[in-house]
């Protein structure tokens, strides 16, 4: 993935990288059964991206609408944390990046849907997957060549980490 | 997704949406578990532009011929009314227009299989998703470009509200 | 699906019409949980093309070489007959047909995988579903246009059923 | 699958064939349920690939890096042993080799990603599924044409046989 030189310059400046879940992690299905529980298809390609990034020192979380116990049992095998049951994704990067000491412009974000519109508007790198939804998929600096669920995450974790390393 | 000024003008009048839910809110496919049990594929993309719909003010139910519980957990879920292991969905979709007190031509159905023939051909709005079954993809006066389980009823939705918010 | 006059004229004497499972029947994927048990992805569009052709008269059964409560489990649902845990189909079609005193020549195979071979050399009317194995491909005189597990065995059943009815 | 004659006579030599399972037996997504469990989605076509490889007298097993009971379940119902949990693959795999008496020349290896890269450096044909990451893509000496849990490790097995059967 070949980026332009302003977004590789903001790479470069980028502290935490923020994820929605639903859509990124995942293709954006979820399979229901009968008793009412749910299970979402995520990629194995996903975990060796975000620990080649982690070692490089990036802060790393999952921020998810979604109140579902497969968003936190999904983070924490990739060792990744995670806020989810979150209406107002917005105001809460803000409070995250606040407390993280980070600068909202040294913030990424990536999302798929209008309900990350808020993010994607406030953080300084905005980033959609490949198949987000029509409403936000414009609005991202940097879009994904491939689709949540199917390795989105380890494409961006990958592009920032060839980045990264390349200055040092 | 453009539509011709008949179909939005049809839009414009309709009070209640109804929708099949297998082949509309999945894939047609059924995942089988050995001990007889089945999950479904929805899309996390429905929710949104149910919630939009309904904020402005649209009746919206499920009616589908399969008695499943799978139908009424991931209807819960969607905060939708649900009526299913309904043989003759004709029948029952004349009778919950009336119930609702909504004529007909204020009806839209959304279906994709041969046992949504009755529903299709009462409605005064038939409408059918991008892979519905050869038998009835002709008969739809409205067709989603969108496959059915990866967010076919949030593009149906979502063109529905921005009719209705564009004539207020 | 139009089909050769030849093909047609084989399927108007056709009395008994025998199905593998796996590939057929599902996508010929195979879902594997922790605990080692099984799922498989089924196609909702099956339903009603088996009714139909049932409603006309035709014989149908499963025959699967692996021993599966999946396979009893969906064909219990589907009410079609099944007989599974066949190391050797071909003997077994040959006693399945004798048993309903149906001649091999009025006997129709579908199959995907060379374990279908001695069925699809035996069967008056061997089928293949459209992503059959490369081996077993050529064999059939009929391939469906649609996969295994996304309404393949709905595509044999409606050529079957328009076909029959157009005869009486 | 035609191979290039420097391949055909690298396989002639194989004794040892050893498979990574996550994108290799799978299609490299996980299914993720709300308890935290796990479902992988493989090919009943490998089956009877490994079968006929197997009758030719090929010693076969597979490596994963991840700790997985879905891997044992999975190769216990295809009769192929296993080692998973392993992070370094590239030295297990030589002392697999080494315990089974067999030259790392004589040595096949099916990877898809960058923890295969030990593996696919040491073995004396290194093979990458279609789908494999970018980074290893080109690694293989042999790339398979159908993707991971689709049916890869049956097209490979079965141009193993194919090459084995034609020499005997």
């Amino acid at each position: 993935m070949d980026v332009s030189p302003q977004v590789r310059l903001l790479i470069q400046n980028i502290r935490l990288l923020v994820f929605d879940f639903d859509g990124v992690f995942t293709d954006n299905g979820v399979w229901v059964l009968q008793d009412g529980t749910e299970s979402v298809r995520c990629s194995r390609f996903d975990g060796l991206g975000l620990s080649r990034l982690r070692a490089l020192g990036m802060q790393m979380m999952v921020l998810s609408t979604e109140e579902n116990p497969i968003v936190s049992a999904r983070c924490a095998k990739l060792k990744i944390s995670c806020v989810h049951g979150v209406p107002d994704k917005g105001v809460r990067l803000a409070e995250l990046a606040a407390a993280a000491g980070v600068d909202m412009a040294a913030v990424a974000y990536v999302g798929n849907d209008i309900n990350d519109l808020g993010c994607l508007r406030l953080a300084g790198l905005p980033i959609v997957v490949a198949d987000a939804h029509p409403d936000v998929r414009m609005l991202g600096l940097l879009r994904s060549t491939i689709h949540g669920g199917h390795g989105a995450v380890r494409e961006i974790c990958d592009l920032f980490s060839t980045i990264i390393e390349s200055t040092r």
